[in-house]
């Protein structure tokens, strides 16, 4: 068994509300803060023990189904 | 300016329903995936260049704002 630690973040071009509220929330409370943007943390666990099948296995599930391509980018690690 | 990059999870003992519908659906397309657990992912920069500093403010925040302790974890790194 290996585990997918993914990361999603928005692409630059994209605005980010979510991240914007958190940015003016935090400089309201006087924090030293400049931006902050907001994505997604997946851990998957997967059934396969061969590193290169699981990190092609992790691209098509990151592809179809845990990001969405148009405006989002995503990148994981393989731990085993 | 230093930027952190801050992952929150849920605590393992709190049911996590996306997760679990990620999971199904990928087992229905026939993934050999074990489990899925979904948290957020979060990059803030900071005008801030002390390393010590930022790590407490970073704890402050996490707390205060980007996570709910009650039912998440959080984890961060400052690079700089």
């Amino acid at each position: 068994m290996l585990k997918a630690r993914v990361k999603v973040t928005l692409k630059k071009s994209i605005l980010d509300p979510q991240g914007s509220a958190a940015e003016k929330a935090l400089k309201s409370m006087q924090y030293p803060v400049e931006s902050v943007r907001i994505g997604k943390f997946m851990e998957v666990v997967l059934n396969e023990d061969d590193k290169d099948k699981a990190e092609k296995i992790m691209h098509e599930i990151c592809q179809k189904l845990l990001s969405n391509p148009v405006i989002e980018d995503y990148s994981f690690e393989l731990e085993g």
